[in-house]
């Protein structure tokens, strides 16, 4: 017998037992009252977490589907499109945009680093012609664990007139978002991460000026096409069968949120990852992202010590305690390990994590001061929650 | 309190409980050994279920997502589709394909006829310079109650040469498909029907001809490029994070329909059609579909008594009963109502919603002989399962 898998993967993540039941009933029929209701409250504290007064809509597909849709209802072939890339997730856009026949410039930073704003609006100011239809970014970069400063991003998009098309697929519901404050356009989000769901719900969020785009935009699309699902929102349904169980779900899961209170939740992650960051170091580990400004509140990037391969560390994990941690993606695999801590996750598992760790690290031969790790992170937690931000 | 609502539509369909427990396990992480290892089950068990030499790969959407994944890895823009119409979702074909720039011509039939077999044949016949590049069909047409003889379509197709592609969605698992035998290039199905999940997961089949569609089609696609998903699979994983719950569930499913037996699950649905349609006309009540040969196992239409609306007669039935039964869709709303009898739905339901079908008739007015509708169908039912078919 092993104590229960616990994922500090950048998801799937845990989910709350509640949230479980409530995907464990036999799913109500789509074209209910019933599932109607649900429908329309559960738009309605999504566009409440993101501070959005455009519209959001569900999609049944991974989160990638809904970057698909963000890119097939508002790029058509010919059009130019900036992505901002800073790891795996910026460039996916770029492919998407691709696939679509749009012209891609890219924006390109290191591996670790944020996108700069500076060199974002200096690109955009060098484009007097506006031929730039859209920028791509990603709010918080999962491959790295960077977390961009999408406000001041956005601004930059906005000032230029380009339409802002934003990931945030591992930021929704940890780190605040005001969609329309900041100029935001297209946004999307999944399921798995901090709504803490299981993968196969998506959510896009819409501005009237990417509703503008969409009408005129000529990339082909059905399943997918945003303008379907607005028309059906209208009438509190939606144009094909949706995840039911899963939208059900998410109302569990969003009421759970709003009883903690969204402030609350982003000060959790921003105390997790601190807490985090702060074993890490204590226990003598480079982190991969060391501006504390540009660290991802829900993923934490860490370089293991020479000695020690990420395929061990993991292994190790994953056999004495079954806690799974990520390793890195593409160029960054057997580089770096990832901790993930988004949605149902506490301080206590963070605890639980340095704890793990330390004892692995020392079993595969590396040697800090005992219970270091944990001793750091404490001494950030010992703040109370209300004076750390 | 109420008896627990049954859905008696055609999908969302009733779930296991081992099902339901299933998915209410923490989700697993899709990279790991143990997600592989479900996926390759699942995979073989679904190629098995449709006689299916080529390959089978799952997408995380609904079934309408799978249908334009069909069509935008198989067809360019400018390619002449044929569609065979006879309801909502064989028209569902032509649309998606009309949104990928394809020029549709359509073979269409009433409401309530199938497609017919001679009809395809002499026009594919006249197509002397082969300048139609794929057929699409559907097999079970859920709008109507019409299940097609798809291996006689399927053979015409074949002497022509197009791309033959199939709406399995609502036959697949209750009615028998045999896949690369009958000539089949790509099919659809979704999980929320015969293969008792809740709705969230699509499954498409290719064959070798449909992959080398797939190779030389220009239309644009990522989240649905199935290369990429046939890559993964190769790898026993997923280039997207795929539902793993719904997944893991499906192993569940299908572990069942195996200690059925296909055979039996068949047999099971036909049977069910068969009393239903007895007990229906006993009471004196119309069939959308009066030849049994084209009545769908999964799905019967019902035109009700002249005095009594589909409305009055589906909020009886819900209200006194707790049964849910569908209305027409389109042109038939308001017209025929329905009654879905697909997956985890057993010869005692259809007695239940005969039973309570008549009560309702009798409530709103309509008469007929006391107990007629049971005992017309308990009288189909009374010849051992083994001789039904």
């Amino acid at each position: 017998m092993q104590p229960k898998e616990f994922l500090m993967i950048p998801g799937p993540t845990p989910v709350p037992d509640a949230v479980l039941e409530a995907i464990a009933r036999d799913p109500m029929g789509h074209r209910t009252k019933e599932f109607s209701k649900v429908l329309v409250e559960v738009t309605a504290s999504l566009k409440k977490l993101a501070e959005c007064n455009g519209e959001v809509l569900m999609l049944t597909s991974s989160g990638t589907g809904a970057m698909e849709a963000a890119i097939a209802n508002t790029i058509s072939p010919g059009d130019k499109v900036l992505s901002c890339i800073c790891g795996v997730f910026g460039e996916r856009w770029a492919k998407i945009a691709t696939a679509y026949g749009a012209e891609v410039e890219k924006l390109q930073v290191e591996n670790g680093e944020p996108i700069s704003v500076d060199a974002l609006r200096d690109k955009l100011q060098a484009d007097r012609n506006h031929t730039i239809k859209a920028v791509t970014i990603t709010h918080n970069e999962t491959s790295t664990g960077v977390i961009n400063d999408l406000h001041q991003l956005a601004l930059a998009v906005r000032e230029h007139g380009a339409l802002c098309i934003v990931d945030a697929v591992t930021s929704y519901g940890a780190a605040p978002i005001e969609f329309s404050h900041w100029g935001i356009d297209v946004m999307v989000a999944g399921s798995q991460k901090a709504l803490m769901l299981p993968p196969g719900l998506a959510v896009i969020f819409m501005s009237d000026r990417a509703w503008e785009a969409q009408a005129s935009c000529t990339s082909p699309r059905f399943y997918f096409d945003l303008a379907k699902y607005r028309t059906s929102l209208e009438q509190e349904t939606t144009p094909f069968t949706p995840n039911v169980s899963f939208v059900v779900a998410l109302k569990t899961s969003l009421d759970l949120m709003k009883q903690d209170g969204y402030r609350g939740i982003y000060v959790r992650h921003d105390r997790m990852k601190k807490a985090l960051r702060a074993g890490v170091t204590g226990m003598g580990l480079k982190l991969f992202v060391p501006k504390e400004q540009y660290a991802s509140p829900t993923i934490t990037s860490i370089v293991p010590p020479t000695s020690i391969s990420v395929d061990a560390l993991r292994r190790t994990m994953k056999e004495r305690y079954n806690i799974r941690v990520a390793d890195g993606q593409d160029a960054l695999k057997n580089k770096i390990f990832r901790i993930g801590h988004m949605g149902y996750v506490f301080e206590r598992d963070i605890l639980m994590t340095l704890s793990a760790l330390e004892a692995c690290l020392t079993e595969l031969g590396y040697r800090c001061p005992s219970g270091i790790g944990v001793g750091s992170a404490l001494a950030v937690l010992s703040t109370p929650a209300s004076a750390a931000t």
